[in-house]
């Protein structure tokens, strides 16, 4: 049986000092997250659709979602944290949704307090949230449907997004730990953390706290252990170093009609194979 | 009904010029391919398998490699060429597997003169060629499990890779060309083009020709067109760029716990909500 | 390119008899709805969720859906009706829903105007109607994101289900008409088809009509000639017969710790080998 | 974290009397089986196969196997054995695949010394064995693929359906015995359970030994404990019981338009709302 990654990730999380979370979207992008050293994967469905290619909008179905968190919990020996948007439907789809995500060997699962289908938070535009009841609901499927209890259920909430303020972000996270959320995790699209620091002052640690520091990256390593911060989540920086580097490329080459100028700035074939465990398999072929 | 790929790709070729062909391993990569102008998309067995973080040696099995080119053929207006190793099994396995990678959208299959199960051409050791008798039968299976002659077939001779020089190499070209092969790929390991363009010269245009100038990058415009080439495909450098790009950006953020220096070379979110698509989604909800 | 579905399933309607559809869960039970004459194949969503063992309530994805029409498509030449449910979510998802099953190969797509998610319809409890707008909205996207404008689009009305009556089934009625519903499948869980015999006389054809008589089995072939109806929808006889048969097979071999007492009652393995096409596969190998 | 099916699977298997086990091909057949009281499921290549409408012939790839075993896991408490044919490839493949499969949840893979591709045993023609060596190879690449030495290793012997007779078989039992397969599963397409049974006197039992008893159906209980077989695989009959009953029940259907003189002989709706766990779902939503 593999490592409980759920035990493991709460353990790293009772140690005290903030993680740091990196988002993927494939086995190698993954495999790299885990090789510099992060503490966790964020298995990303912002950065799942781009691989796609369809909007971050509730447009891939759960199968595919569930299909990539599996895919990097076979290649990495360290937690994921499955980005599940608002749980692909009611409660009912959240039970079955923890159960299929547990099984897949992620640590945690995290759902999100807005209406399915969601839109990607920085979007600007409908960002309806769901009522603190119905979510709830959903906590609790969550909950009820994990088999061990070391899977982590993490709550986000989109109030700071939906621009409904800082007492209402607060009234939330208090209700969705009282539904025995484990983590929770505060999303915000402003510039800077100002509104997150606040947020994590008044709750205080009732339980370990999550941010995404995409729009206020200017937050510095002293302000998130200030603020008693424990999960710091780079979601989306591996996508968009991939894409910028691929489209840099392949505009070389289709200006010189030639591979030479960008082959040092490219990872070499031999390394990729080291990725991919090529060693270990001619071993046995 | 969507174009017939298949027909476009041959009407490409049917005009002359060399075509410049990319490989790609997901809908982003193959959406940034196309957007940069290549002629057409190399789904790639090494990309794909890469992208899995497992060995490129016959491990994934042809589903996966079947949603890839799906993906892809959903969301580009491209050709593609399914690299499909050495048909996953025998002429049965290829009848199925044309059908299969037809009805997905791609312009043309390729398969390779190896066995089953196959191991990457860039790694020493086994390398057993498949008899001719074998190949050509899946070569018939190809053609005949096609449902549109517009398919094109695409026998890739692994002669040279397999160090058994350029006589059997050409002799395997016309056999497969007799058993209708549409084009033939020379594949090499040589750092240096010469025997591919040897290939060429004796050739002589039979058929049309591809090559993958992974290891011997300096082969010019100038000699690909000499020689007569007609397809040329950079089978792996988006995968390459996009590897050492995400090392890159995620050794900055655990080096300075903080996305701050990489927000400048990397992609910015809006730029990829338009690779998305987001926009036409918006509009709609 | 194969056969294009959509067509000839238009033209078969037009032809004025009463269509027979049955319904089917995976490839199998496909090819035996169509080796039995019916004319086209319901891809039911009920028996495909019976197939996983889950709710028939919007609990498995759209993917695992799309994958069992796609399985269909491969092994008959009859079209395929998809069951989409409620359309995986909003207009933008029932955009994306088309798109990938037109490509899969079926030549309708069926809809019905209930919320997301869903709960099978003879479920008594929550069985809340989609808006006439936002359901409108969605037939829209629908007929928008179709490439050939031959697959059918289907509005399936669940104002009969969920105790609305006959003036609101007719009122959306037209209004789907009026959003390009190519056919209007009028549902109803009543014990006998007075109502939808009613709902017929009153339509007057202005579409094609379709019914799926599971509850109100009664109805005679002479009633359903008369009321003008078109398609005539048995969605879940495939599947109800093999589980009754499953479970008396299997409740024999335990009870006698022997198959020898229902070897006579079950097909043969050669029956089973000339389903598959294995004749067609040993010629090749 | 669900039972452990590999030790539930071994020690059922040490209480010393004959397991019955029934192949099933889809969640509902496996919970059909489950319910029947059968002590295990036989995730059948060749059920699955049919399931696809395709030869069992290795024609579906690993995954649509894969995924058939992990949702037969994810619906039932008794242990899977998956059918594994011959591997998929060769030992680097095998060590792959257990890796796989265990993770799926089920109790045991079983492979057997054909080469890859291969034919149902039943078919006349190519039935080749593999050598002693490349199988045990994949034995042992079995073995230390397994992350838990709880999943079993079933080892099928094809020498007596390619005709080579007893000694060889037994000699091959040895082998595999050595190189630590779990069970013997000794494979015979006679019309009389002569041959396995003086196997299995002449076996001793050093390991467990399992049959599928096909073709010599008339075997009794008696001869079965007897003979100190420890495993029962009734393979297919689950499959054959369907196929039967759904083109009954499809012929009357078209033969009378009308399903009224087959709803006493299916299975109600109610019934499988049971099946599929309807009422858990509706208390949730």
């Amino acid at each position: 049986m593999k490592k409980n990654m759920g035990s493991h990730l709460r353990e790293s999380i009772a140690k005290g000092r903030a993680l740091l979370v990196a988002g993927a979207h494939n086995g190698v992008s993954a495999k790299l997250v885990a090789r510099n050293g992060f503490d966790a994967i964020w298995a990303s469905s912002f950065e799942i659709s781009t691989s796609y290619c369809v909007p971050d909008a509730s447009i891939l179905s759960m199968s595919e979602f569930l299909e990539a968190s599996r895919t990097m919990a076979e290649v990495v020996d360290i937690p994921i944290i499955a980005d599940c948007d608002s749980g692909y439907g009611d409660a009912a789809n959240v039970f079955h949704m923890t159960r299929k995500f547990e099984a897949a060997g992620v640590a945690a699962v995290c759902i999100e307090d807005k209406e399915f289908p969601k839109t990607n938070s920085f979007i600007a535009g409908r960002q309806n949230l769901a009522s603190v009841e119905s979510f709830t609901e959903k906590l609790q499927a969550a909950v009820r449907g994990r088999v061990s209890s070391d899977l982590m259920v993490i709550a986000r909430i989109e109030a700071l997004v939906s621009n409904h303020g800082l007492d209402e972000a607060l009234r939330r996270a208090h209700a969705y730990a009282d539904a025995q959320a484990d983590v929770i995790l505060i999303h915000s699209k402003s510039r800077t953390p100002d509104e997150v620091l606040e947020f994590a002052r008044r709750w205080q640690n009732r339980t370990p706290l999550a941010i995404i520091p995409t729009t206020y990256y200017g937050i510095t390593p002293e302000q998130i252990q200030e603020a008693g911060v424990q999960i710091v989540i780079y979601a989306n920086h591996a996508m968009r170093s991939a894409v910028r580097a691929m489209d840099r490329t392949l505009a070389s080459i289709i200006g010189t009609r030639s591979s030479q100028p960008v082959e040092d700035e490219i990872a070499s074939m031999k390394e990729l194979f080291d990725l991919q465990g090529m060693n270990e398999l001619t071993s046995m072929r």
